[in-house]
């Protein structure tokens, strides 16, 4: 039997390898990117669904809408506007099944075979392998604390002729944690306009912000329509229900809805009423503000452990939210050997390579913080610690 | 900005235009294929959504396996052992986003541009939407009242190079409501083995049957492997949780775990969970007899409606289970422009066009008799055979 052509560049990564050593339940494990479970609303979405079904169970069990469920893309504008992106409306809004199927499509509506993808570098390894199914090229563009360098980015635009798409993570970046500054993405605006490119902003961690001031989107600053904005309930709902979304112009989204129709028809009726109704009729902001003081204690005491007990040759983000800090080991390192070493010990982490789609950078790593509670986090950091310094050895 | 040319492969059908003519709750729609909404338990899912978020809630919302919810996969091996299916476990099933979704991958894993899918004459629209994404050709083989005509199969097979991939739906099929004989289903296994041919069953309806003897599904002919099978609970629970399933060979479901990771990561946590629980702890196959029992009598009566108000000349299927009939109008008639009509008299129903990949055959159309209660059924066939007669005369 064959298959077809496109499955070439369809394969299991290595890191999904790496990652199978991680099932272990006793694990401290920093390698997921996975939200606190203990601060899932579990009673109220009980309460919640006992009253979707009591007042619309047949609807809510039915076929539905392949755009989605119009009171949750309605408040999903309204959370949208609150971040200083106006002049949208609920035709704007595509409800997908997490904001990896927006990544998907993305990919599929803007990538032909060898066409070039501009992206973070480092960037989202389940982007990366969504795109790849297109068979595009992959170009990586430096970033710096303040997020991906506008001079590097213009001149990869410059220098390659297939260039049709830009992705972007401005908050709290997976993996580096790192967050854009303003006027970084007003340049990337005016870059985007100046050489009509897509833009695909990726914001499924902006909300957990811990220090600072929050920034506005990307999208916030689009003039022409060319920003496509993912966005999620997975980081600050739950993960399970798997409801995120695409905002974009209408004649872009038509695309992302007619793709929605051939890959599922829709997403979940209930699971879309579900969290329409916490939306409506519980406090959603009481409910992230709450997870807020939960991951900042835990980033705030990863990374003084970091501090204490690791290697002082060891480069780190301190992140201001999101989930994940970046470490950078002495060259040489390789992140994927010392994973057999680490897990050995009883920790484990994402090896950094597969965040670089060209590959190398083997001496970089991702942690995660808001999946462990304090003390498996203090513990953790030091057995890592140790393990790190045996490899630098 | 520019867009993919994948892209050009995925337009809106016309079908969706027409529709949007039947957004009137007042129409008695006999176009959807909507199981009747007053049958789903949704007493039961609440109680099992209670049960589940009580006992597992953190689970039940947090992420989880891309390739399915054990439990449930193993009760969906089960269901199948009782179809016949042997030799199966856990590993050879996938929990889908509905069944639309392995149909989607099936499209992806196996054509390539220009490819050829052979598929019944009519088909499935949401499957030819899916595969004609990926830029295939489809070559259409008669059927007649015992399924695919083998010989016409045998005959398409030899006549084209790119032959990659053969799509039924054995079990009143949609739309036809048709269903294959013992031998056909037997005889497909052994075309495909001779030409080394995957073969895609797609099973919605399978276990609706209203008369005589279930008949084994082509899997369970299966000598190499090479039938990949798909299922959901859409029909015979809900569709609004959108859960379905492929089974298949473990290196062949492997390329759909892969593409499944990509796409969105995995099926909703909670949905499978719900699903799970009803199997283990509800009778799954009494609530399949009550669906029978009412489907039914709606055939029966939507039968007999024809019989009584259609012209004579008019020809269609005497469905044995499933949703739908098939009805053929003289030569020289359009369902299309005719569908304008029925919807001011207040029917509507799908213009068989579209069913076809290749185009012609406009003096058909589907109609659903499981979403309208019985007065509808009858005042419906009413009106619609009047539009008929004045269409022929």
């Amino acid at each position: 039997m064959r298959f077809s052509k496109r499955m070439d560049n369809v394969k299991a990564s290595a890191i999904r390898e790496i990652l199978k050593l991680t099932q272990n339940p006793n694990l401290i494990s920093f390698a997921g990117g996975l939200p606190a479970p203990e601060l899932f609303p579990v009673k109220e979405i009980k309460e919640i669904t006992n009253k979707v079904l009591d007042t619309a169970g047949e609807k809510a069990l039915q076929y539905s809408a392949t755009d989605g469920f119009d009171p949750l893309r309605e408040g999903i504008v309204q959370l949208l506007k609150e971040k200083n992106i106006k002049k949208i409306k609920r035709e704007n809004v595509l409800i997908t099944n997490g904001s990896q199927q927006g990544l998907s499509f993305s990919g599929k509506i803007f990538l032909d075979p060898d066409d070039i993808v501009l992206v973070e570098s480092p960037s989202y390894l389940g982007a990366i392998n969504a795109f790849r199914a297109s068979g595009c090229q992959f170009v990586e563009v430096e970033t710096d604390d303040n997020g991906m360098i506008m001079s590097d980015l213009e001149e990869a635009i410059k220098a390659h002729d297939r260039v049709r798409m830009i992705y972007v993570i401005p908050d709290f970046q997976n993996p580096t944690g790192k967050t854009w500054s303003l006027e970084r993405r007003k340049k990337l605006i005016a870059l985007a306009n100046e050489y009509d490119l897509p833009v695909i902003e990726d914001n499924p961690y902006g909300e957990l912000r811990f220090d600072g001031e929050a920034i506005p989107p990307i999208k916030s600053f689009d003039t022409e329509n060319r920003v496509i904005y993912l966005g999620t309930f997975s980081k600050t709902f739950c993960p399970g229900l798997r409801i995120g979304w695409v905002l974009a112009d209408e004649e872009i989204l038509n695309k992302y809805i007619l793709l929605k129709q051939g890959a599922d028809l829709h997403t979940s009726s209930l699971g879309q009423r579900q969290i329409s109704l916490f939306l409506e009729e519980y406090d959603f902001k009481g409910h992230i503000e709450s997870l807020k003081k939960v991951y900042k204690e835990r980033r705030d005491l990863m990374m003084s452990s970091i501090k204490e007990y690791f290697p002082d040759v060891v480069e780190y983000t301190y992140p201001k939210g999101g989930l994940f800090t970046w470490v950078v080991l002495p060259e040489g390192i390789d992140t994927d050997k010392m994973m057999v070493k680490a897990v050995e010990k009883g920790v484990a982490y994402v090896p950094g390579g597969s965040f670089f789609p060209n590959g190398g950078h083997k001496n970089t790593m991702r942690i995660n913080y808001s999946n462990m509670p304090n003390d498996k986090i203090v513990e953790g950091i030091k057995i890592l610690g140790k393990v790190i310094e045996e490899e630098i050895k």
